[in-house]
C-alpha cells in the first residue's frame, strides 16, 4: 500500500536499551508490525531519550543502537513499509524541540508523573540527591517534538502511557492558539493491548532483573531459560493434577505462543495430571524456538549483512529528515521565523 | 589577517530588539569592529533567544532581525572579517543544546540570577503569576550552546556579564569530566569597558523609554532630539557660569563623540558662561550627525541593496553550520553517539 493510501501517520519509538527480549517482541513489535501494514510509520531508536538517564555511560550507546534495529527487522518492521530512524539523526527534532520549550509552561513539565520515576533511574551524587538534569526535566518536551515532528496522527500506546501524549496534545494545541494556525494534529494515543510478558521468575520481564528471554538468545540458551519458568508451586509431582491457573509463567508463555487448540491441550492434560512440568517446559520451549526460528534467522542475514542495515538506517534517516523538514518550514512560517534559507 | 593568523575564535550576540541605539553603537558595535580585526568572529541574531520572553509576540521579528543585521553592517561590521548569522539557521546549536541540557543540572539553571529578571519581562497569565517557560528556564543552556558551537576561545561581555559566561564554563568543564576529553574550550569572558550612553532624559537609554537615538535617525531628528538632552538643570541664564559636571546628558554625549580638544574647550566654555545650552545642543548635534554620516550612508547602501544583505546572510550561515558541523562531529565522537552519517 502506498503512502498516501495509508490511513495516517504513526511515530514511535524505544530507548536503546541493547538485545531485545520477548516482552518487546509481543508487546510492542508485533503491534509495529500490523500498524506498517495500514499507517505511514516512522519507528526511531531514542538515543537522545537514553541521555535523560544514561548521560553517564555512553560506552554501549552504539551497539545498544544497532541490536535494537537489528531485533526490528529481526521481528518483521519492514524497510520497505516503515521508516526506521535514529532520533540524533533528525535536527529538525532538536530546532522543534527549542520552539516548543519556549511555548510550554514550566509547572507543565514539572507536574508529569512519570518524572520520579525517571529520576530515580539515575546515579545520585552527593547528598544522595538523584541529581534531575535539565533536560531529564523536559523530557516531556522532547517527546512532544519526537511526536510534532512528523505531525503524525497517532500514537501507538499502551493504557499506562496515555498521559504521556496529552502533554504532547496540550503543547500542540498551546502552538495552533497562540500562532493563529491548525497546523498541528493533536496526535491521537493509538490504544493497544499490551500483553505483559513475564520474566521466567514470575517478575516483570526485564534485562536488569536477569529473568528474560532475549530475541536474539540461541535456541539452546532459550530451552534452559524456559526450563527455569516457575510454575505451580503447590504441585508436588508430576502426576498431581496441576493447576494453569496457578501455573505462575510457563502456561502464559503456552498462552502467548501457542494457538487455541494447543493451548486446550496443555491445560486439560495439566488439569489431569497427564502432563508433567519438566517436560511441559521442554516442549514449550520447542515451540518457542520454533515460532521464533523466522524471526531469528533474519536477524541472523541482518547481522551477516550490515552494509545492508547501514543502508536501511540512511535511508530512514534521510526520509526522516526530509519530512521533517517539510513540518520545520510550517513550524517558523507560523512562529514567522526570519528566513534566509 | 587571515582567519588562521588571528588570536582566536569569539561569539556574541544579540536579541533582535530591532533598530538599534547610540548606545549599542558604542558600548557594542565600536567594540566588535575593533575585534574582528584581531580575532575569528562569531556575531548572530539570537532569534532563539527572544522567544524566551517573546514567544507570543513574533510579528516584528523578521524586520527586528533585519534591522539589527543593517545596524551592524553600517556600523562596520565587516563580513569579509567577521561572520554574520541567524541563531535559528544554525541547527547543530539546537543539537547541541539537547546535549547540554542532559548534562546540566537543574539547580544550575535554576539558580541563575537573570532569570528573575527576565521571568519580569513576559506577560503573566492568569493570577499574576508569571508564565515562566521550560525554555526561558534553560536559556542559561541555550546561551552555552551558542558559546560551544564554536568552541570559540572569548566571549565579549560587559563585567556585569561575567556570570553568564561562568555557567557555559561550568558546562564545558562537566562535558570534559564526563567523557574524558579536553574537547572543549572554557571560554574566558572578554572584558571591555563598556561606556553607558544615557538617554536624552538622562536614564538609560532604551527604545521602550522612547529617549534613545537610532543608528538610522535621521539627521534631522537626530539633531531634535539631542535638543532635548538634559544639560545643567540648575542653571538658568545661557550666560550664566555652566558646570559641565553637573551636565547630566548632553556633556557626556561631547565626551563620547568629540576628540579631546574639542571636549576641553566645550568645557572651558561652558564654564566660562560663553557657550548657552541651545547653541551647545545644536553644535553637538551637528558633530553627531557629521560623525555618523558614515555609518548611515553605509547603512542607507545595504537597504538599498537587499539583495547584497541577503547574501551576507547566507553565507554568513553557511559557513556557521559549516564550523558548527565540525564541532558536533567532535560532540558526537565524544559521547559515542551513534553514527549513520
Amino acid at each position: 500500500m502506498s503512502e498516501n493510501n495509508k490511513k495516517g501517520r504513526i511515530v514511535s519509538g524505544m530507548r536503546p536499551t541493547g538485545r531485545l527480549h520477548l516482552g518487546h517482541y509481543l508487546g510492542v513489535l508485533t503491534n509495529w508490525v500490523k500498524l506498517q501494514n495500514e499507517f505511514d510509520c516512522y519507528f526511531f531508536v531514542a538515543d537522545w531519550h537514553a541521555l535523560t538517564t544514561k548521560f553517564d555511560c555512553t560506552e554501549n550507546l552504539k551497539e545498544d543502537t544497532r541490536n535494537v534495529v537489528l531485533d526490528w527487522l529481526a521481528a518483521g518492521i519492514d524497510p520497505e513499509k516503515s521508516h526506521i530512524y535514529i532520533q540524533s539523526h533528525v535536527p529538525q527534532t532538536a530546532e522543534l524541540h527549542v520552539y516548543l520549550s519556549m511555548i510550554t509552561p514550566q509547572n507543565w513539565v514539572e507536574r508529569d508523573p512519570t518524572l520520579k520515576d525517571l529520576a530515580k533511574m539515575i546515579r545520585t551524587e552527593g547528598e544522595n540527591k538523584p541529581n534531575v538534569s535539565y533536560g531529564l526535566l523536559g523530557y516531556p518536551v522532547l517527546m512532544a517534538a519526537d511526536i510534532m515532528t512528523f505531525n503524525v496522527d497517532y500514537v501507538p500506546v499502551g493504557i499506562d502511557q496515555v498521559a504521556h501524549i496529552e502533554i504532547a496534545r496540550d503543547i500542540a494545541r498551546r502552538f495552533n492558539n497562540l500562532y493563529k494556525t491548525e497546523f498541528f494534529n493533536e496526535a491521537k494515543p493509538k490504544l493497544t493491548q499490551i500483553p505483559l510478558l513475564k520474566g521466567v521468575d514470575g517478575q516483570k520481564m526485564g534485562k536488569s532483573f536477569h529473568n528474560d528471554i532475549k530475541i536474539s538468545d540461541s535456541e539452546e540458551d532459550t530451552a534452559k531459560k524456559v526450563m527455569k519458568a516457575i510454575t505451580d508451586r503447590s504441585r508436588a509431582r508430576k502426576d498431581d493434577p496441576g493447576h494453569p491457573d496457578k501455573c505462575e509463567v510457563a502456561f502464559s508463555y503456552w498462552q502467548a505462543f501457542a494457538d487455541e487448540e494447543k493451548i486446550k491441550q496443555v491445560q486439560q492434560e495439566c488439569i489431569a495430571g497427564k502432563r508433567g512440568c519438566a517436560d511441559c517446559k521442554r516442549e514449550l520451549g520447542a515451540l518457542m524456538n520454533e515460532k521464533l526460528r523466522p524471526i531469528r534467522e533474519r536477524r541472523k542475514y541482518y547481522e551477516e549483512h550490515p552494509e545492508i542495515v547501514d543502508e536501511i538506517i540512511k535511508k530512514g534517516n534521510e526520509k526522516a529528515r526530509e519530512e521533517a523538514e517539510k513540518v520545520l518550514q510550517g513550524v517558523r512560517k507560523a512562529m514567522r521565523m526570519p528566513d534566509y534559507r
